[in-house]
């Protein structure tokens, strides 16, 4: 194949591509040539550390060669055959899949990525209850097809309520940092957030639910974590009604948190568990979900209503079994821990330092930085779902401009580097970020 | 990697994996171990003439080394780039499908396959329109999300309609061959079609309507080729009353009826093209659509607010642009033209022949059988939406157990091979048909 230069390839894209969330006008995308590792280049040689591992998903870096490999063997053999059939990368992942996974689960469904993956769960959650209410959480994301995009919170799904899908009902985070009140402990915040929950159940008709999904962890709307008993008290007010708890890892799942799922971190274990992302490192898509007994069950005698071309590609599951593969032979988790203890003790160290650091929330190689104005009362940088002014877009830019590529929604910034990433590589990294908090204080606030 | 047996590959996915459209008792999928050209094989040796292209996706067939080689040129340089850059292989892709496309085509927006290329376009056309209600038909498949499969008009949507969303109205298919009426031309067929559409719009109020979508052919529901006029009136009605028009080309598309989009053989714009299977031949999962002037333009000022972590993925993006190339350079559409004739003359012998057959419906390499107990009455082998005695089933088994691949819907069984198959293929696989046609007459009408 004939190389295009750098700006052949941005001006074809300007002309040719539809870019997601954004206006096309003017349209001036970075071109990027190759990555390795943490990094990724331009077509004029600069290097990015990839700080957000792209959008969460390239947990085990570029140019993994266990990943390349599998690849490489299937596209040979057999890059495609339908989901009817039997192929040996799909029914290998599913096994490791369900050998990572808590005792009680029993299937794995392929699909693409997240958006298809939740909505089969919602799916299925509705077909084994019977029932039609789904409950989500306001400040998340679950992707942007009309059931995924009904089941979000955050303010990407409003193209999506027009009309809106029915049965989508939204309940607070556990947002404790910005709550009304300040809670003494985690029990004190989980015992009100479920509370709240519960009441909001008993208004909707508990009896009614098919299920409460939640991101393990909020991810994309903040890293947000979850006070120590919380999801178990999900896991509770489930049980007792019959709801599908169904927690979504696809930004959390696959070691990022330091478990190979994030729900492992508070003892639970879901109906359904639904993945993407780090299960492929983005090699090949690949999402899907895992289910239990209970759900697993009801398909065995009803027809499972639900269906891609793709679910189940071989390709995309030569690429998660050599993934998931590498996350336990290298022992991926035990460097996420250490190297996380790092970032943490950073991310601290940034928010004693530096006015505009309102709170800095990490676990594993999970975390987010939220900018205020002002610490006391924490008004935040740019105020919820408007930033007329675009600052944290410049912020962004100005971290890209020196080397430091990740994402930031709100008034939050992500930093979520492969887990592969060392003490060094990320020292070095988060020195630039310094320097422009250090431009955040002096100019933003 | 350690090859599994067969039997092991089969007893994984059975304990492991939950299969589509499906009961999961008793799951005994063929483990299939490799592919070549239009053939593939299981692991007892057996060969198999992939007579449906797997889901009508495998165009090109199997180890085409142009595919595989791009895949594995961009799996070393880049698997992945999020979709906010510009990548190489994604503008090059989108310039080929601009200049493949008529001429009003303007951009390109890349998902995964159908369903979530399908979400995409509804959500456009709501958008650019501010209007709600989207026309689709009753013999028809869109996919299964929740938007996708709302807009699907065959049973496989009645899981997502628990709730139904809202906004989706359904219109008859142009399915002349069981029409109440006998028409005497395609234009008496299509002006009754098209007159029945626009009471049907005046109705609904066409002011309301954001967009008619029609499988250009339909597919998977029994290969309805529109009489002409039809698609050409549609055109009419769309510009008259400034709804946005989308072809949905997932399965017509990509050479299958000998043009490049199935709507060219009526010599119509859309305003929407959605596309997927054919643009990679599934070697990696791709989808999308190409939208005209009128949509670009109207996301220049405002935020396209739709995305999936994969929109653009570069291994996707280098497996179509090496597919699009190979159709152009290996001039496969001359090949669908010379043995889909063949095609076209022994499907109507058949009809002539076999008392179950009822109908052949076929265009370039694009061609169904439709089975009845009686040719005068045209009852169908099996009524719509119940096969209780898995009738066709059996038939679909029969002929794969003679090395013929395909599936089949309804009363309707799909003949859809690569279109690399050579003539002398051709033949040899239909001898194989016309055999299990033969024990269709004596056993099951
Ligand atoms: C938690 C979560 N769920 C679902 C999705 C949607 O996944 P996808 O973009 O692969 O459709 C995302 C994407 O960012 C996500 O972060
Ligand atoms: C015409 C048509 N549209 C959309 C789809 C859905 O595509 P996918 O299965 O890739 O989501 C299909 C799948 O068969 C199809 O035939």
């Amino acid at each position: 194949m004939t190389k295009l230069s750098g700006d052949k390839v941005r001006e074809l894209d300007a002309k040719y591509n539809l870019h997601p969330w954004m206006k096309q006008k003017n349209m001036n995308a970075l071109p990027v040539e190759r990555a390795e590792g943490i990094y990724y280049w331009d077509y004029d040689g600069n290097k990015y550390y990839d700080m957000s591992s792209q959008l969460v998903n390239v947990n085990l870096g570029y140019g993994n060669k266990e990943i390349i490999n599998a690849i490489k063997e299937q596209v040979e053999r057999l890059p495609y055959i339908a989901p009817a059939y039997a192929e040996e990368s799909k029914s290998r992942l599913a096994e490791e899949l369900i050998k990572i996974s808590p005792k009680n689960m029993r299937k794995v469904f392929f699909t693409c990525g997240g958006s298809d993956a939740n909505e089969s769960a919602i799916n299925m959650a509705r077909t084994v209850t019977g029932r039609t209410k789904i409950f989500s959480r306001y400040r998340s994301y679950h992707g942007s097809t009309l059931g995924s995009g009904n089941l979000s919170g955050d303010p990407r799904r409003f193209a999506l309520e027009n009309p809106a899908a029915t049965g989508f009902i939204k309940f607070f985070d556990p947002y404790v940092y910005r709550e009304y009140f300040n809670f003494s402990s985690d029990e004190e915040a989980s015992n009100y957030y479920i509370a709240k929950l519960r009441e909001q159940l008993t208004y909707e008709g508990p009896e009614n639910v098919a299920a409460i999904i939640v991101e393990s962890i909020t991810g994309a709307n903040g890293v947000i974590i979850p006070p120590d008993g919380y999801l178990q008290g999900i896991r509770k007010i489930c049980d007792e009604f019959g709801i599908i708890m169904i927690c979504d890892e696809v930004m959390a799942g696959f070691g990022r948190t330091g478990k190979m799922f994030a729900f492992e971190n508070w003892g639970i274990e879901p109906d359904i568990i639904v993945f993407a992302k780090g299960v492929t490192c983005g090699y090949v898509q690949l999402g899907g979900v895992i289910v239990n007994e209970r759900v697993a069950k009801h398909y065995e005698d009803t027809v499972f209503q639900y269906g891609l071309t793709y679910s189940g590609h071989p390709l995309g599951c030569a690429a998660g079994l050599a993934s998931v593969k590498y996350y336990e032979d290298a022992n991926i988790l035990e460097n996420v821990n250490k190297v996380g203890k790092v970032l943490g003790e950073r991310l601290e160290e940034f928010k004693s330092k530096y006015k505009s650091v309102g709170d800095v929330r990490y676990i594993g190689l999970f975390s987010a930085v939220e900018l205020v104005k002002n610490k006391g009362t924490k008004e935040p940088l740019v105020p919820y779902g408007r930033d007329p002014e675009g600052i944290i877009g410049k912020i962004i830019s100005l971290l890209k401009s020196k080397g430091f590529s990740t994402f930031g929604r709100e008034n939050t910034i992500i930093i979520a580097p492969p887990l592969i990433i060392t003490e060094e590589e990320l020292l070095e990294a988060l020195k630039i970020f310094e320097e422009v908090l250090e431009v955040v204080d002096r100019e933003y606030i």
